[in-house]
């Protein structure tokens, strides 16, 4: 199932995605069962970033050629670090690049969905917390990243989380693939077999500090191949069947 | 005023606390009028946490006197990191100690509650933004904070973002003075006017990063004199004439 977020003038709802691109308005929550309601033509709505997050919690040097590119020794532990809520953007949106920058990157990360409440999960139950999987692109201020050491300024600025374009339901399946396009070549490209400490792993960890809520959102690093983006470029990003996830870049307002 | 979030029975509400004790029922958001409603007794309602923040930005380092003691050059710009919305907890509530940490500290802050929403504010303007301030204990597992180099696990476990009792509305006087006192005993003790980056400053600063809406809150770092908490101890935060944060340490279960 394909579960996305949707507009249609000033109202906003779940809906799930068919084949022929029609989409069915769900009423209910990602932690609880779904009603039908009408079906819309695919010119009639327009999809929004599919869950709105209380918090986005990221994971640093995840993937082991990424940690390696940077010359990072691989972490013990997952690196964590919190992008805003108010950062999200969805499919077709623009990402921004702010003038306190001159060097802003993509990042193509499998994002993980939560399905219910979560907290001091052991790794073998974590599995069943996860809602689904979407696609993600952790835009990062790379020289401010380096300027501040601490990373939150450089990871949240407006537009700097832009998610979907839909939610594939259950756990992600090992061989899934993360990739990048930039203006339509691909410079990023991995299977989250790559990934230092997988999905259940970072779902039991972060439930561990913070309480996990319906909706809320697991980054899980970013794959070798980062770089920067210009104005006018086209990004996209694909996770496994979820769709490309396109936004096309431009500059912030002062 | 004195404005907190109360909560009766099943229900939550804004309200003014009067010199009485009384609390009169307020209708309406940080960024709208209120309107008065029915008036409780003092036992008659529970003070929550006094704002309900999308966000929680947090400025590192930002009294000379605190960046001193851990031997750190004074920084240039603020360091930002985040807080989640899941570490925080009210008067009254316990601040638990996780397992992952055999250090964790008290840090007394000002608190700012922004009124409206906020995008690239000039510091000349920002003080408008700002709905009022309220005292915040920013508990921080230090060993944590040292082993991870990024701040953010050490400073976001559940219940480590105490905030309250109450708001006091408008812009923080300069001469306001933080304090903490450990079972009784004073800890910390400074006045604002020994921020590096004061309230507005940090409020125009931030809102250049990322839109801040009604009811975030900022941080705007500790002073010096940050140490352990051990279970059973009772620490208190007072800023300015917002009333006392009391809060007792206890242990999280694995």
């Amino acid at each position: 199932m394909l579960l996305g977020r949707f507009a249609r003038g000033d109202e906003t709802f779940y809906g799930r995605l068919k084949a022929d691109g029609t989409v069915v308005r769900l009423d209910g929550g990602l932690d609880s069962e779904w009603a039908n309601g009408r079906v819309y033509g695919p010119g009639e709505v327009r999809a929004l970033a599919p869950c709105t997050p209380s918090k986005i919690v990221c994971v640093g040097l995840n993937h082991r050629e990424h940690a390696r590119e940077l010359n990072h020794p691989l972490p013990e532990e997952p690196v964590l670090f919190l992008k805003p809520p108010s950062a999200v953007i969805g499919p077709g949106e623009e990402i921004l690049l702010p003038p306190q920058s001159a060097r802003v990157d993509y990042e193509a990360e499998l994002a993980l969905v939560i399905r219910r409440r979560a907290v001091n999960l052991d790794p073998e139950r974590a599995a069943e917390y996860i809602f689904g999987y979407t696609a993600a692109n952790d835009v990062t201020a790379r020289d401010l990243q380096q300027k501040d050491g601490q990373w939150t300024r450089a990871k949240s600025f407006d537009t700097f989380c832009s998610l979907g374009p839909y939610i594939v339901a259950g756990p992600p399946p090992e061989q899934i693939k993360v990739a990048l396009y930039l203006n339509g070549e691909q410079r990023q490209s991995a299977c989250i077999t790559d990934l230092i400490f997988g999905p259940a792993a970072l779902v039991s960890f972060v439930s561990r500090v913070m309480t996990l809520e319906p909706g809320d959102v697991i980054l899980t690093g970013t794959p070798a191949g980062v770089g920067p983006l210009r104005v006018g470029d086209r990004v996209e990003v694909e996770v496994g069947d979820v769709g490309r996830l396109v936004n096309v870049v431009a500059t912030r307002r002062p």
